[in-house]
């Protein structure tokens, strides 16, 4: 597709935002259910999309250019999967209204009241990959929040994308919401295009691979917010109790390593290299995890008699580059290191910024590891697999972000807002600023209380 | 200076701000006490070299290369300039502290925590044009806030700013925090060095002229805080009453017509061709306002009798250009339109989303145009020069944002800040994810009241 037609639906885009500005946000829940009716409607026609994807990307499997998992993730029809992606509409539905809410309201002067009200940003474009119900999740997340939204899904799952956005547009139809607020686009052609139109759009969300989501990044001025990397660490201090630190590390490294919130680099005191760490490490070793160690740690494991299950097959030296490898898979690099204040640069230096736990029964070390690593999450004694909306309490989660500025760490609805200043004078002659000012009026700043804007 | 240096500038500069993380807030206060005495200490030093800056400057001034504005920002000595910034640094370590405060905290699990905290973004890049005052300005909200800051003046005000630097160098020195916490720099060809350095430098922040601000914006990946273009505009509505227009508009023109809050389009319901647009057009003919007018407007003001004052002189044709200029002078274009829909559709796409008034009796169309109109202040019969962080309350101001993201409007030290998540196991094996789930743990997420981190 042309850039011209990119540039037509971004446009359209902008202009289903802004008229949804003035259609309250009652109308958006409503979308949400009418959106649930049509797609439990189209049901049948969905799923037979979603097999036919489902059969061509078998072909490609059988031809080893598709990954098994990816695969499994296209398929809609699997277990509960359909069920639950109806479900999460209706959840979703039911959350508080993140926009509309006051979070400062002042009088300046007598009959001249300023409120900032949560809004939405406007016009999201949302990039991701092979799973076809995150159409789904998102269209919903973006009405939820008033904020229209361009979406963009892996090829493979190509048939069953274009059936849930048919349900989708057919419901917003029903509404009084413009049916373009969201819309759904099939190349990456039209991707490059978009991520020029930054007078449309307000901001990308990538959902995918670390190359996805870097490729985005480096080729747009919109805000992209998100994670390229998920390099989380567990630091051992010379306080960790071991059973504590075999619990955590082991549930970090297995649970789903390719997950972004698994662990890939373990950090151990150098004073535990005889007590905790083996111990951690025959715990690793049994759980069929591969161990690149620094000579430190390698050299402890080698003097253990006698030698732990798996250490002839499972542990290996590691390199520099093993601590800036974000693994995906059931390998850890370890190295050992004499202090904290070593602990935290190494962190600061080799991790993404996202999620980095400390082992400690020392309270002063738990709190100055909180406060010294510069990353979303700084967790003690507590698996860096916690980091993760639906974990964290917001029912929901937009995606997990490593960026410094608007939103950090897991994302839920909030991240999706922004606010916007309402002011009103009920003076009889208005306001202006020519009447304030030195031997004239001086500004009141009385706090008002409101939740909502009341005009 | 090299690229080199630049490199070692942001990365000391990322270094103290990590390091500056295990240092107490009130030692910051501190901090800004010690830079204020430094500063007092150097004054004769530094309106001395501010004093040569001067003397380089009206040279430039003589010769037709320097405007004469431009010359009278640079004077640190003029009126109560210097003691207003001494007493600026007292105002600031007097503000609550940004940092610290839980705005989220929830127990998952028995004796499992998460506390979402506010901390510092990380280092800060802020380019500024003449005003020498404002290294002090910004190290002080840098300072306040926990940031690290990279400073950049503009080259005629070096001198001065240089031995400014140094006095607050020399403070910081006489501190824990490093003196490499805020570092000053001289030229354009560190700054575009900078502004590649994206692993160190967390987020820009330019203030200066539109053409400094839109250069940063396309040559950086580092997200950027500001405004480039500040077109904001009044509509009259049909209900409008003539005194309050004309009080508003007089005011959002006239008052500082350079500035980023002033008004540079009018627009006119038509019904108030022959009622309130003349009244309010008499007006701006007579403080002296050159008005760009489409033809029913214009139209309008030639059928009068007698003939306004300057109306031979002053109104012009507008084209299609006037309503996308900012004028920063004694210039309005003016344009007539049919509803108050048209009238948001046109500010939505030919404002800055800055700051947009409606003049109005009617609560129904105060309501729709707040709503409706896409910036980040929708005033009711106040004038648009209220947008200032002063103004709203907030004691200071970082800059004005026109970004959807982060912090919209003007920006208070709470645009410094982004927060983290700390979690904190207190159960006696530590916490793992694989506890969780289908007929095992259940989240609890009970609120925790906390004001501040326990740990």
């Amino acid at each position: 597709m042309s850039s011209t037609s990119s540039e037509e639906i971004a446009k359209s885009a902008k202009a289903a935002f802004e008229a949804s500005q003035l259609i309250s946000s009652a109308e958006r829940i409503k979308a949400l259910h009418v959106i649930r009716s049509e797609l439990e409607a189209l049901k049948a026609e969905i799923l037979a999309a979603n097999h036919v994807d489902l059969e061509a990307a078998q072909v490609e499997v059988d031809a080893g250019r598709m990954s098994d998992s990816l695969l499994k993730r296209l398929d809609l029809a699997k277990g509960d999967k359909w069920d639950s992606m109806l479900q999460g509409i209706l959840d979703v539905a039911e959350l508080p209204d993140p926009t509309g809410t006051v979070t400062y309201a002042t009088e300046l002067d007598d009959g001249l009241e300023l409120y900032r009200v949560s809004c939405p940003i406007g016009v999201l474009l949302v990039i991701f990959e092979a799973r076809p119900e995150v159409v789904v999740n998102i269209a919903t997340l973006a009405i939820k929040s008033g904020n229209a939204a361009i979406l963009k899904g892996g090829k493979e799952s190509n048939r069953t994308t274009l059936l849930l956005s048919k349900a989708i547009s057919s419901g917003l139809s029903k509404t009084s919401l413009p049916d373009t607020y969201v819309q759904t686009i099939q190349t990456r052609a039209e991707v490059s295009s978009l991520l020029q139109l930054d007078q449309y759009i307000d901001l990308v969300i990538p959902r995918g691979s670390n190359s996805l989501v870097k490729n985005i990044q480096n080729n747009t001025r919109i805000p992209v917010m998100g994670h390229a990397d998920g390099l989380c660490s567990v630091y051992l201090d010379e306080t960790a109790d071991a059973e504590k630190a075999t619990r955590v590390v082991v549930d970090s490294k297995i649970d789903y390593p390719s997950a972004c919130n698994s662990t890939e680099n373990l950090i151990v005191h150098e004073s535990l290299l005889k007590t905790v760490w083996p111990i951690v490490a025959k715990a690793l070793l049994a759980a069929n995890v591969r161990l690149l160690c620094d000579p430190p740690t390698l050299e402890a494991l080698e003097s253990l008699s006698p030698a732990p299950e798996n250490l002839q097959s499972h542990v290996q030296h590691s390199d520099e580059t093993s601590y800036s490898t974000e693994h995906l898979s059931l390998t850890l690099s370890i190295i050992s290191l004499p202090s904290i204040q070593s602990a935290i640069k190494f962190i600061n230096s080799h991790s993404s910024h996202h999620t980095d736990c400390i082992v400690t029964e020392s309270d002063a070390a738990a709190s100055v590891f909180c406060r010294g690593v510069d990353s979303a999450g700084t967790f003690v004694n507590a698996s860096t697999r916690f980091a993760d909306g639906f974990r964290y309490g917001f029912g929901t989660e937009v995606g997990i972000s490593t960026g410094k500025i608007h939103a950090r760490g897991p994302v839920g609805l909030e991240g999706l807002v922004i606010y916007k200043y309402m002011m009103r004078s009920k003076d009889s002659r208005g306001h202006v600023v020519g009447d304030f000012g030195t031997g004239k009026k001086q500004y009141k700043h009385s706090v008002i209380q409101a939740k909502t804007v009341p005009f």
